[in-house]
């Protein structure tokens, strides 16, 4: 399934960030420029972006906007992927509201909770609805995938829903070891563990 | 700076929430409980757990308090770490609610905005303070560690003014990359890149 690696994965979104805030209005990039402000070896961005099938040009560098879009097409960005976030808390919606899924082919097509007050909100532009007919609108919108948004008390309960709703992917955003099925695949989006990396 | 790997700390982060949420109340456990719940390598865990010092008893496995106890002294979780949080919008808030941090050692004293409707208001028991004053705060509390979760636009003017004031860790949210000193880290939570390994 997974045909580059993680590290480079997240160099070439780091790469990607770069070429979209930092250098947006710049004509040319060398590779030296973005080595220094992530901090990294040069020889190790000329060789990623050489994996993106980019040539660059001498005494110029690389071009800004193709270079953006041989990173987006090398991580499929432009593959639209729709999905459910379950959860309507303060993280669903700072997910919901992240300007850059989009950019990412990461396409949030409706929330899910179970309190009252938040059913029928609008958030970004997308409906909550009541988790009860969370089974019913996978099935119809034909949905494979979803973001795990919820309290942890609650994230094993809902897991075993949606795996007998035929959801494949998992990212799960709670604290919790959540067990599926060997054919379902579970992202940790452990966040503590980059901080530690910092820290330690 | 870094005395164990980044997929070491990823793996006993991973652990931790076993013992913490999914194996709560038992009192032993197997690595191989753990391998599987988590479909890595029973020898993997075998490993790991050898390196945080803990040995099993045999038949049994581990106890549960015991190994939740060294994985959290060998990640350092008993060194308090005292943090502000830049921003108080929806990620900002779901982090200063997030229950694990304070497990983890990561204390976060206050917020900071520009907006006017949010300075002052309490998250989670911490107080929202006007990014005025932003660097009188983090001189006498001597802080130097941020979150940084503010939108991008203000990402690199808000980071030049922690580095004047002598911020040395820098846990980026933003999309940003952004520009420091070399003396200065910054941790990039790229939470779409882990993501992307899911799905491509």
């Amino acid at each position: 399934m997974l045909a580059i690696s993680g590290k480079l994965i997240h160099r070439l979104t780091l790469y990607h960030g770069i070429l979209t805030y930092t250098l947006c209005g710049q004509e040319y990039v060398s590779s030296n420029e973005i080595a220094t402000l992530l901090k990294i070896d040069d020889s190790q961005v000329r060789k990623d972006i050489a994996l993106c099938g980019v040539q660059g040009l001498p005494k110029h560098g690389y071009k800004v906007l193709a270079l953006k879009k041989s990173i987006e097409q090398k991580l499929s960005f432009n593959k639209q992927k729709d999905i459910f976030v379950i959860g309507a808390g303060h993280l669903a919606t700072a997910l919901t509201q992240y300007a850059d899924f989009k950019a990412y082919g990461i396409n949030i097509l409706a929330l899910f909770d179970n309190y009252e007050s938040k059913i029928g909100q609008m958030i970004n532009g997308k409906r909550v609805f009541d988790i009860n007919r969370l089974e019913n609108l996978i099935g119809r919108m034909k949905i494979d995938t979803v973001i795990l948004a919820l309290p942890p008390q609650n994230a094993q309960e809902v897991t075993n829903r949606l795996v007998k709703s035929g959801i494949k992917f998992i990212w799960n955003f709670t604290p919790c070891i959540i067990e599926v099925p060997d054919e379902v695949v579970v992202c940790y989006e452990n966040i503590v563990s980059g901080f530690l990396q910092l820290i330690l």
